[in-house]
């Protein structure tokens, strides 16, 4: 019914995350009435976005070779935080605390979804884990599939290197990227031996 | 704290309606998993909004000069409705009952907000009412500000032509675009002489 433009827009914002069909048709009503100006911002903003990649160490969000963390010889090398997400390696540097490296895992395992450990960047962290590496403190959800996780690469590295764990305090089955700050920081300083 | 072009992007989301920070953040994570071409679909439903204008004639939304429904030889030519914005313009051709005509005013008269009769179309729709004309149907929101704009358009235009209103049944104080199909369609059928 609305002009075929109109409608594309609406369907691919219907597309992201949360986001209902009424939302869709509001958000794309607004951007209509922004200026020619705010709309190349945001068509800006998303063409940006194709320059982003991985790093090729750890797996964060770079436009360079090497993200700024692995990048950053200030940055403790010894000591690698895994995430299964790159949110949740944004929420943890966003304590400004941890002063260590990261390595990103793209996921947990999930028999069910059928993620198997090939599928996440595991080959790649026992690779960079070395004699001079101290400590690998593994951050994942304290979900089935995050502790299923904790639990495997506990296996393969334990004889390797000290594995710690986040401490409790992040409430069972939630998400990272959703605990307060004062929670985390508990979590990151209370880890506990895997 | 993220790469600076995904900072943009999460800010560019943040002024859409109804979408606060995480949201915005969550959307962002999303376009950033969308494959090359994904992206680029959305890119190009921005691009295609700019090619969309005003109808010269009633205020629609178009890419032509005209909008589908004044250029439609079909519609009745001779029944004028006039809606607030173009959502409710939709909202009404979704029922595919009503074979007349629009004219888009483009707001109601809001004192409080600065916005008078002459921030609307309010003279072009008095140009357009002719003797052909045989009804003006006032679809405006039952708001306060909504009855305004109708008293005030009702005073101009019923010495010229016949004027209705949308019919109770909408709820008072809500919004025309809300409304389900069967309370807007009753709406529509029930109108009275204003």
């Amino acid at each position: 019914m609305y002009p075929q433009q109109f409608e594309l827009l609406i369907d691919e914002l219907h597309r992201l995350p949360g986001i209902g069909g009424k939302s869709a048709e509001r958000m794309a009503f607004a951007i209509l009435e922004w200026d020619e100006e705010s709309q190349n911002e945001l068509i800006k903003a998303l063409e940006g976005l194709k320059k982003l990649h991985h790093c090729k160490v750890c797996g964060n969000l770079t436009d360079q070779e090497e993200c700024s963390i692995c990048n950053n010889e200030n940055r403790d090398h010894k000591t690698i935080c895994v995430v299964s997400n790159i949110k949740d390696l944004f929420a943890l540097e966003n304590l400004d605390q941890y002063q260590g490296v990261y390595h990103v895992l793209g996921g947990v395992i999930n028999i069910q979804k059928g993620v198997l450990p090939e599928d996440l960047n595991i080959d790649s962290l026992l690779d960079r884990v070395d004699d001079q590496t101290k400590e690998v403190i593994l951050a994942l959800d304290p979900t089935t599939e995050g502790e299923l996780t904790a639990e495997y690469l506990t296996r393969l590295l334990k004889n390797k290197v000290s594995v710690t764990r986040l401490a409790s305090g992040l409430p069972m089955g939630g998400k990272l990227d959703y605990a307060d700050n004062r929670t985390l920081l508990r979590a990151l300083e209370g880890r506990t031996k895997s």
